[in-house]
C-alpha cells in the first residue's frame, strides 16, 4: 500500500486559500461602487454597464507587474507593485481617452503565504480606489513548482469605458503639434532586469544602501510607485484638446509613441528640454549603458506624452501642475515617421 | 571601464518580442467581430459595448491554466494549455448567465521561444474562436530570473454580457430542484499538481507512457482540453429553465456547488448516479487518495452542474447530448447547507 497523499501534501493548501480570500474582503468591498454588483467569491465580477450613449466602447488592456518584483521580495515590502500594476493598467487605457470601471488581478505563489497575499492585493485595491476602479475580482494560484519560496508573479487587467466620439486614436494629430511631456515618478514598471543587474550585480549595493545621487535607499527608489495620469487627463478629455497620448513603457519614448502617430508623422524630441532624474543617470554611468539603451529601456524621467496644439500646451501643464506632476514640452510632430533625438 | 550593458545582455530581447506580436496577428484578427474596433499593438483594446437594454452588465474573470502547464512543458504540446484556459473562464462567467464579449492573456515566459509563445497564444486563439469572444489584447513578459527555461505562466481575463435581469443568481434554486450533471472532458483544469506527483513520482510513468485504464498516453489523456459549456447553454438562458449553475473547478463539487445556493439550502449528491471515469479511479488507486479528497481536488468526471425543476431536466439533457455531451441526473437540492454525498 503507498503512502496517501492529499492536495495538502503535494504543497497545495486550500483552507490558506480560502482564509486569505476572507482577509481581503473588506478591501475589495471598499473599492466598490454603485454598478458594482457583485462580492468577492462569486464565479464572476459583475459591473453594470453605465448609463451613456448608444456607442459606448470598452477599452481593456493586461499587463504584469514584471521584475519590479523583484525588489518587493528583496526588501519585503509588497504593497507598492500591486499599485504599479493598477497606474500601469489605467495609463495604458487612459492613452485612448478610457477611464477605468474596474480591475482584476492574477497572483501566482509557490507557497501560499496569507500575509504576503494580503499585503500584494492591498497594494492592488489602494490603486483601485485610487483610480476610482472597482477591484472586481482575481484569482490567486498556487503553483510550488513554478516560483521560488517566497516568490510570487502578479499581472493584472482593467476594463475602461470611452464614448466612440471620444476615443483617442491619433487621428487628429498634425506635423507641428507638441509634445508635453509628464514628469514620471521614477522607473515605473520598466526596465528592472537591467536596473537589478546594474545596481546589485555591477554596483554591489544592497536594498537598502543608498542609490547614488538619489538621496534614498535602492530599495525606497526602486519601489517607488508607478505614477497614474488619469487625474491629469480625464478633465481634459471633454475639451477635445488632447490629440494624441503615449504612455512611455517598455520599449521608451522611441517604442511608444509611434505606436499613436498616424501614418506619414514622427517627431522629434530634444534631449536637452528635462532634466533627466539622478536614478537614470546612476543607472546609465554604473552600467556603462548607451544613451540610445537607456531611451529604449527608460522611460528616462518622461512618464506620458501627450500631443495638443501650441495653444493648448498650457491647459496640459496647468492641469498636471494643480496634481503636482510638472512637464515640459519636450519635442514637435513632424512629417516623416518614428523618433528622431536632438 | 566597467562591461557596456544592453537590455539583451541581461536577458530581454524586445525584437524577439516584437516579432512574436508580428506572428500573432493574423491569428488575434481571426477572432474579431463586428464590435472589435482595435488591432493588436494599441495600448488597449477596443470592443464596443453591444446594443441591448439599459441594464447589462458586464460579468469579468480571471484565472491561470495552473499546474498542467507542466504537462506542456513536459510533452512539447502548447496549443491546449491557452484552449483549456479560455474554456475555463468562459465556464466561469457562464454560471452567472453571461456570454462571452472578448479575452485577454497573460503569458510570462522565462526565454522568449518565438514558436512556444505562438503555439500557445494560437490555443488561446482556438478557444476564443470556439466561444465567439474577440481576443482583444494580451501580455507577453519576458521575466528570466522568474521562470525555468523553457516554462511559462498563463493566465487569461474574459469578459461577458448579460441582461440585468436574467442573471443567474441562484435565488430561483428551490427545495427538490434536481442537479443535472453534465460530464467533464478529463481533469479540465484542477488537480494538477497532485495528479502529476501521483503519476510522475509515485507511478513513475513518463508523458508517453499508458495510463492504465484510459487506452491514452499520460500526455493524452492530462492535455485533454477542458470543455467549455457554452454551446450548451446559451440557447437555455432566454428560456429560464436554468436555476442554477456550478462550474465544477477546484474544490470539486463540494467547493464549488453551494457558492450558487441559497441560504437555507444544501445538496445531497448520489455518488453511484455517474460513471467516474477511469482517470480517477487510477490516480485515487494509485496515489492512495481518500475519495472525500478526491472529491475536493478533481471534477470526478462531472465538469458543470445545472439545477433545474425535475420538469425541466429533459432540456438540459437534450441540448448536452445534440453537443455530443453525456449528462445525468447526479443529485438534488434539500434543505440545509452544504453538499452531502450518498
Amino acid at each position: 500500500m503507498s503512502e496517501q497523499l492529499s492536495y495538502r501534501d503535494v504543497g497545495v493548501d486550500l483552507e490558506a486559500g480560502d482564509r486569505a480570500k476572507v482577509g481581503l474582503k473588506d478591501l475589495v468591498a471598499s473599492t466598490a461602487d454603485r454598478f458594482t454588483l457583485s462580492e468577492l467569491g462569486s464565479f464572476g465580477g459583475l459591473y453594470q454597464v453605465p448609463e451613456g450613449g448608444d456607442a459606448q466602447v470598452l477599452v481593456a488592456s493586461a499587463d504584469g507587474a514584471g521584475t519590479k518584483l523583484k525588489l518587493a521580495f528583496a526588501t519585503g515590502r509588497h504593497d507598492s507593485v500591486g499599485h504599479c500594476l493598477v497606474n500601469h493598467c489605467v495609463n495604458d487605457i487612459l492613452v485612448q481617452g478610457a477611464r477605468p470601471l474596474f480591475f482584476l488581478d492574477y497572483l501566482a505563489v509557490g507557497e501560499m503565504d496569507e500575509d504576503v497575499v494580503q499585503e500584494v492585493v492591498r497594494g492592488v485595491a489602494v490603486g483601485c480606489k485610487e483610480n476610482d476602479c472597482a477591484l472586481l475580482g482575481g484569482e490567486t494560484a498556487q503553483m510550488r513548482d513554478f516560483y521560488a519560496p517566497g516568490e510570487y508573479d502578479l499581472a493584472g487587467f482593467v476594463v475602461g469605458i470611452v464614448d466612440r466620439s471620444l476615443i483617442i486614436d491619433g487621428s487628429r494629430i498634425e506635423s507641428g503639434d507638441l509634445l508635453v511631456g509628464l514628469h514620471s515618478s521614477g522607473l515605473h514598471t520598466n526596465g528592472y532586469t537591467l536596473a537589478r543587474r546594474i545596481v546589485f550585480d555591477v554596483m554591489g549595493l544592497s536594498v537598502d544602501d543608498e542609490l547614488p545621487g538619489t538621496g534614498r535607499s535602492v530599495g525606497e527608489e526602486l519601489l517607488s510607485v508607478h505614477r497614474s495620469y488619469l487625474p491629469v487627463f480625464k478633465r481634459l478629455f471633454d475639451t477635445g484638446v488632447i490629440r494624441g497620448l503615449a504612455h512611455v513603457t517598455g520599449g521608451g519614448i522611441p517604442g511608444n509613441l509611434p505606436r499613436v502617430l498616424p501614418d506619414g508623422l514622427g517627431a522629434t524630441v530634444d534631449r536637452g528640454s528635462w532634466r533627466v532624474p539622478s536614478v537614470f543617470q546612476t543607472l546609465q554611468d554604473a552600467g556603462n549603458v548607451d544613451r540610445c539603451e537607456m531611451d529604449r529601456v527608460f522611460n528616462m524621467g518622461i512618464g506620458m506624452i501627450a500631443i495638443v496644439s501650441e495653444h493648448d500646451v498650457d491647459a496640459v501643464a496647468a492641469s498636471a501642475a494643480e496634481r503636482g506632476i510638472g512637464s515640459r514640452v519636450i519635442g514637435r510632430i513632424v512629417p516623416g515617421e518614428g523618433v528622431a533625438y536632438q
